[in-house]
């Protein structure tokens, strides 16, 4: 039982299975924040990032599902993610 | 010479070292697009979806950065994130 609380917290938590967090992990944020010019980044403000990238990400690609439906494919393809960020972020 | 074209190919231009990648890598794309509904993704537009959110990242970073300084900190937090995904995503 010591083992398995051990793993829950060590494993699965930092994982995120029980957090329910981001599909994206905190390091590629940072590197996106240096790449804009940050100094430093907290790990809060990696994961609000995260959080809100990954948000982006599922309103674009349901928009690219109904493309892709529309267009009768199964498979999402590039062209469908193209047009649908056009639209979700007004470009 | 051989091993080091070989070490290029294999590793470097998978890698991205040469083409310029995205920060993001396609797994989480590809897990991002099953969370909104997709069947099938391809390999070609889970790297579009990387390029677009490293965009959106980085405008996202940028605004932050400004929001923090004005703060007379060095350091991105997380309410300067959140800030900045209100003006960059126009929530």
């Amino acid at each position: 039982m010591k083992n398995l609380n051990t793993a829950l917290k060590t494993n699965y938590a930092t994982k995120g299975f029980i957090m329910g967090k981001s599909e994206l992990s905190v390091a590629p944020m940072h590197r996106i924040c240096k790449k804009a010019g940050a100094g430093r980044v907290s790990e809060a403000a990696a994961k609000a990032l995260a959080t809100q990238l990954e948000e982006v990400g599922i309103k674009i690609a349901r928009e690219a599902i109904d493309y892709a439906m529309h267009a009768g494919r199964k498979t999402v393809k590039a062209e469908d993610i193209e047009i649908a960020s056009r639209k979700v972020l007004g470009k």
